[in-house]
């Protein structure tokens, strides 16, 4: 069993595809980025959050800095666990962190996180939000404050 | 020497990324599609034509088809000759039809070509041309005209 | 309920990722190859080959040709699903056959295949096949052959 | 002029690709990835080392760590310059350094790390360096300190 289940409670689950290995027959270190965004969008629809409607209201979650520690090697077919949690939350900037976990024989395969800041959709600058998104934000506030009461508490 | 040049006069290189490469060791076969964008927008540059100019004006050159037909493997760090031409031209339809070769050692990897419709930016639907693309348009019949004169004739 | 159901038994759902858009807002035309073998790599799985073993007993499955129509544009998080079938099929060659459909209002996005030979996974090279690979391929030519007698006779 | 020119003394330039970008019309967050490794691969190659001779001796330099900091959009067909250093090394581990600008406004566009480590292509695990490859670090290392003498002292 894995040990990260209370502490990331989101898990979605990829399979390598041919198009994601390269020449050392191993998943280009790249898409990870591509991963761990999977696993955000997946945890916003969990929490009731779906992004293409935050879109359609003028903002984006634009990512500020991301980073991928790369723990083992994923191969073509790999059916993979991607797990995701809410980590800081400022008003208008939030910070994801994410696992991967390899299924079959229970190994990390890379850990990071991505940091995001709501922009405008246009100008991709700070915004005014529209009521319908600060809405979402206080629903992803409220699942990353039940998170900690929940799972990082003594 | 390459014999395609008097067919291809317009030609580009793009050195292979180890990212483009799959676990066969070679260029994953999606991203001919790629390489064959990177030929079309060099081209359109070199008749005057500014594809982001285009989509500003509101008009996209959405593709509607793709072929591609593989002749060799290309591998990480080979740089390779995109030639691209344009075949068929209708009101708001064209055709651009591509060879890549391999410099070193004078090896076709592949060839295909993409067809296209002139789009509104929004609606993705067939829409008035803008002036301003018009004489784009123009522009690149005239280059496929004269192209036609000078390598296809008798 | 869609009507290809009956010409393409083996499906498989994808959900658009925000990496497979363009600036068109649109999926980029070159990720339907991805698409197709997705489909591709779950058809073989569904007849009971592993593509990953058939690479281990050193044979790859190349692409030689590949072909795309475009019908309709995919969005970020559409859910599309793939049909795939087998095509005509030679002593080391195969060709697939896509649909690929958007659930959601039931419109067909693109269609196309793919043509494929069977090389030495070093040489590249067409190759005698190891014992394993022959009885794949024979299960992957009854696949094909009770597919057309369940679905395509009078 | 750029002011970066000193601490970054090996440049290359990438003419975004219409498939880089996303549906925020910017290129794709983790496309950076892809860019850092083509500066990493020219500065190879600036230095004398040939990735793909390394990799014939048997020897891969994988990623085990990538950090970007995204400091503007970049979109497509802007023309960035990608400027790349060698950081700290260590005996089997190295560390890349990149900062990516654009040309037409002279903007920072982006920057980060890479850290690799030199393994065996087949085992994925540290090995002993062929002869080649000890020169090949050994030439990367007087270039580190060549640099450092030549930009780095007071």
């Amino acid at each position: 069993m894995f040990d990260f289940a209370p502490k990331f409670p989101q898990r979605h689950h990829v399979r390598i595809r041919y198009s994601e290995t390269d020449g050392m027959g191993i998943v280009y270190h790249g898409n990870y980025l591509t991963f761990f965004e999977v696993g955000r969008n997946e945890f916003l629809r969990a929490v009731g959050i779906d992004y293409r409607s935050l879109e359609e209201a003028g903002v984006v979650a634009a990512v500020t800095a991301a980073h991928v520690s790369y723990a083992a090697a994923a191969r073509f077919d790999d059916l993979l666990t991607i797990c995701t949690r809410l980590g800081e939350m400022a008003k208008l900037r939030f910070r994801f962190e994410y696992e991967i976990w390899r299924e079959e024989d229970q190994t990390l395969v890379a850990s990071g996180y991505t940091e995001h800041a709501l922009l405008d959709r246009i100008s991709l600058r700070p915004a005014r939000l529209p009521e319908r998104v600060r809405e979402s934000m206080a629903r992803l506030e409220a699942a990353a404050r039940s998170f900690k009461e929940r799972f990082l508490q003594p």
